[in-house]
């Protein structure tokens, strides 16, 4: 997508590197980094430089591909497997993570195999974002009224995104969306990464603080709800960013359509409840602190809390399927419901 | 209640000067100011160096009254309806500033008058946050976990508080409550304010992001909530902090009891409905920017959202009564019903 009126995607591979945005410093700066050395790529999706269940898994099967590449060079086997277990140790919710991992990790006999699959899985989540859209933008409408959580754009994928893909799609077609961003609290990935790409795609848009949405839905401003989605259990469950179980809430409260959107990567097959997603605990200064710049473009990062006070800072939480008005996949919206999940996955 | 072991109220007069704490400059600083102009404390209102529905109603009185000695030595009537004017256009969703300006301004004929009735509005609310105290901890048991939006601590009245009072009696009661504190953004009044208040009562407490409250209540690891009030209607429908109706609406689907405390100056006798409150809507800068204080203890402001991106931000938001478990009030806890709040308020 646009930055800057220019195309990018969020990773790429080109002169036998891996090229990615530098999320951290999104919003202020727009920064590329390459490496051809996968403990790079491990520690960009650990830092979170690299984000978002699409964008972790793109990353992941390229710092697997290249730790076959080093492997090869060094003629030491080992290091496939110590890269493959590390990987899959960055982040426990997404399940982008261990879908690619596994996909690359059975074609690492030979670094060209290992390249073709890393390949495979990156165009792979650009054409099912792509047909997220296609599927998604039918539920929008002329000047529809759209809340969304957390990011799930092209930055949490290799491009398009998921919930924004839609979006995106729907305004070239001349609907006119509007947006209300979640800032989404403690990272504010809304505040930060989704009203940057908007701004980018020059899609009307207002940054809510997370405890309006419920407001704003119930004076009738809201039309729709659409959200990305970091793993999907096979009953329909869905974990995705802290606080998206509050709007799903407050949507079927007021009435208004609640939407999750995610290639077929993000559903396990293994899972049968959301309760058996391992919900990754973060660390308590992202909720104490906070980075911004100041009216100099100076950057800081301050205390935002009481000296002394303790946070907890659980990352993810389950919405449960009840509470899911449909699913957007490349094949097509379902419902929540297993049978329908088990149909597309076949 | 106590800062740093030692009994402080929020707001009172002393030495023909009203003092109060100033609080846009807790956590990190606790500066008491002293004032005999109206103006001063009209302009603490309005930045929110005094804040909280109660302590808003307090430092209403005081400031009508020291408008009506002005008036007195000036020799000029016409000071008193500018000031009852000035002061009532400082906010307008907390019931209670109405309800206390309306009290004084009946008495103004006499500064020895309006003196009486502004000791008489600030007793009365150490005495109702005393008696609500006393009837909510009754719903505190051993180990309780309670989470609690904004602030309705002593801060927010002259002393001992709402929604904490209940739970300031049950840790003097040896109940060792745990409290969920969200963290409140935009203004940050959990993180900030509620904090600092626990932290100095000594009583057990984490700070979450308000997009985690949901999740703790999907683990089961909520007992019960307790907020405050800005304003009720006759109906029961409840007006506060906004993001209190996506706790509501959470409590309400995992069936956890979601209490209201408030003195009675926070009933809305001309208001049937909460769809007749008006709703403040504040600065979009709340949203955008926040402050806090770096390693060095070095105070800075800073941007937290992409640069041009603007916001929306209403500053409280209506739980309907069906969704309120009970109110906790200084003549007990009455169900969130017409018939209910009529027979208190008479």
């Amino acid at each position: 997508m646009l930055v800057n009126n220019k195309p990018y995607q969020t990773i790429w591979y080109e002169n036998d590197q891996v090229y990615f945005i530098q999320q951290n410093d999104l919003p202020f700066y727009f920064k590329i980094k390459h490496t051809s050395d996968f403990r790079i790529l491990r520690d960009a999706i650990i830092t979170m430089d690299i984000r978002g269940a699409g964008a972790i898994g793109v990353a992941a099967a390229w710092a697997l591909a290249l730790a076959v590449r080093e492997s090869e060079k060094k003629a030491d086997p080992a290091i496939i497997d110590y890269a493959f277990n590390e990987i899959r140790a960055t982040r426990p919710t997404a399940y982008d993570l261990f879908h690619a991992t596994d996909f690359v990790y059975k074609r690492s006999s030979s670094f060209s195999e290992a390249l073709k699959a890393a390949l495979y899985i990156q165009q792979k989540n650009i054409d099912d974002a792509r047909a997220i859209a296609g599927h998604g933008e039918s539920l929008i409408t002329q000047n529809s009224r759209i809340l969304t959580h957390c990011n799930a754009g092209w930055l949490a994928f290799a491009d398009w995104g998921s919930a924004l893909a839609t979006i995106y799609l729907a305004a070239r077609n001349g609907k006119k969306p509007f947006v209300y961003v979640d800032e989404t609290r403690p990272r504010l990935q809304g505040a930060r990464l989704t009203a940057w790409e908007l701004q980018n795609e020059k899609i009307d848009f207002k940054i809510i603080s997370d405890n309006a949405a419920a407001y704003f839905m119930s004076k009738g401003a809201i039309d729709l709800v659409i959200t990305g989605a970091d793993r999907i259990a096979m009953n329909g469950d869905v974990a995705n960013k802290i606080g998206t179980l509050q709007k799903a809430l407050a949507a079927k409260y007021y009435g208004i359509p609640f939407y999750v959107a995610a290639p077929l990567s993000t559903f396990d097959p293994s899972c049968e409840k959301g309760c058996e997603i391992t919900i990754e605990l973060r660390s308590e200064d992202e909720v104490l602190y906070v980075e911004g710049e100041d009216i100099a473009g100076t950057k800081h990062r301050i205390r935002i809390a009481t000296p002394g006070a303790e946070a907890l800072n659980p990352a993810f939480d389950i919405s449960p399927s009840e509470l899911i008005h449909g699913i957007i996949t490349p094949k097509g919206i379902i419902r929540a419901k297993h049978q329908e999940i088990l149909s597309i996955l076949e």
